[in-house]
């Protein structure tokens, strides 16, 4: 692998890049990715983010911090995909032309042509920040911002078990850089809308324990955003539930996409490993969050997942 | 006001001291108490915490950092403690014997020989942190521990506008110094038992909103911790789901305490004082954060709170 002295010489002698982001993106996806693209306009290069999906609109700020101009890509690099399927549909058509990843996804599975992986950054805008770091530019507060959502987003606000000494040291420095840290927390960890709630509260009442409490699975049906009138980028948080209960040592989350097709979340305390659960599937992830597709009706899709718990753990 | 140092010189010169904490403790109280006394008995000084209540189950790992011993006190300070009211009626014995109170509170309202007041700090534990390094000595692991607890809890894990980079700038010193970090945030803020998540489920049950939806109101009445069965103290975070909501601007929690006796809390965005509307009926706390008793019933009780809102507040 390169080092980050290495990515960062390259990304220096390149122009007129993409950076392309996962699906339903997520605060570090977006994050690195916008703290990328301003910190190579800031030394004139062109550059863009491209995303399949609309931003949500906590993390449209961002929107402001960068220049989206129009040209066509002589380097393009992917942030925070693990998989080139996460892509998403509209973005598929340069799933052949990716020249570099940067992710901290252990799940990685190299389909750039150069990749950048450090599975021990809670996330990628860590790894973005050490690299503008090497690449020698000043970061300027936009730039900061667009990191802190990154690093803040992938640990929960320093709460989940990936977050590091190193964290909370960027934190620092990052903060110093003047960002509106209050309104930033405010706006990512604090708000929460009237219709998120109803959500939330419908979500708890779908709540069932198996394997003795071991395990705890929560469903979000689209009929439920529909009615409470809210999409579901706007329900980060609704992933964590199950396995905050005490005693659960795996939480499931099934949301519905579209009809017969769930996305899985897994969360595990430390002696389970998500990402064996989530492979099975076809998807991946980080030893305690792991994420993965299933197509099927709701409680078809249950029964694969309960049985794949039941198998791996021994239960 | 002495300086950190010269109050460091002064716990160096005492011995077989008392530190005493508020009532209903939180983790700051108890976080600066407990690595207080640990630090000063790791330089061989009799030294003891005392707290009125008994000490959440999430906070008792403490108690094995240090000794508690029997002996008579010659010099007694007081952590987080803003008013003397505030150490309930089992230490209220020493209410005019407290030598020194070590506090962030803005309110506080020197009722100690020597008061150290930093309303900058965003928890007790950052100052007593500082003191510790003033005072010369190394930080343990279980030191470090305790001061991470009284940090992070009082910040809502760095997500509170009271955070600053110095608050990440300390959490990084102290977990270099190999503080199970995973450990420690799962206990505080990740786990909730089956009876706490009913219990949110019923005060969610009793939000009302006044103003245009400018305040919010949730009710915690004893009944509903006995149905549960949980004790008041295990049940944290519910003050702050009132003002996460979109448009909120004051949020208030009112516990009942027993028979016609509730606690207030008050939680509002940057253009209100909580400390205004909580000091109309003898409480305190911070710009965002405040708390007060009130006597009567429930009804009475919320009506006078939303007079003296309308009244702050011109709505």
């Amino acid at each position: 692998m390169k080092t980050l002295l290495e990515i960062a010489d390259i990304l220096k002698s390149k122009n007129c890049i993409y950076i392309l982001t996962h699906q339903y993106p997520d605060g570090d996806t977006l994050g690195s990715a916008y703290a990328l693209c301003r910190a190579l306009q800031l030394i004139e290069k062109k550059c863009k983010v491209l995303c399949h999906d609309p931003i949500p609109s906590k993390f449209c700020f961002m929107n402001e911090y960068v220049k989206q101009e129009d040209f066509d890509p002589e380097y393009i690099i992917s942030t925070d995909v693990a998989d080139i399927k996460l892509l998403g549909e509209k973005l598929l058509i340069y799933s052949d032309k990716i020249n570099m990843c940067i992710d901290h996804h252990m799940s990685n599975n190299s389909y750039a042509d150069i990749t950048f992986v450090d599975a021990m950054s809670a996330a990628t805008a860590e790894i973005i920040y050490e690299i503008i770091q090497n690449m020698g530019m000043p970061i300027d507060e936009e730039t900061a911002s667009c990191l802190y959502v990154g690093i803040s987003t992938d640990t929960g606000c320093f709460k989940y078990s990936n977050t590091t000494a190193k964290t909370h040291k960027i934190a620092y420095e990052l903060i110093n850089k003047n960002i509106n840290l209050a309104k930033i927390n405010s706006e990512l960890f604090e708000k929460k809308s009237k219709e998120a709630l109803s959500v939330e509260y419908m979500v708890y009442n779908t709540l069932e324990y198996f394997f003795r409490g071991k395990c705890a699975v929560i469903k979000l049906m689209q009929s439920m955003l529909n009615s409470a009138g809210i999409s579901d980028n706007e329900l980060e948080g609704i992933a964590s539930i199950p396995r905050q209960i005490d005693g659960v040592k795996i939480g499931i989350t099934i949301r519905e996409k579209k009809s017969n097709l769930f996305k899985i979340s897994v969360r595990t305390t430390e002696d389970i490993n998500a990402i064996e659960i989530c492979k099975i599937f076809g998807g991946g992830g980080h030893p305690r969050t792991g994420g993965c597709n299933i197509e099927g009706e709701f409680e078809e899709v249950k029964e694969k997942l309960l049985k794949t718990v039941k198998n791996k753990c021994g239960w």
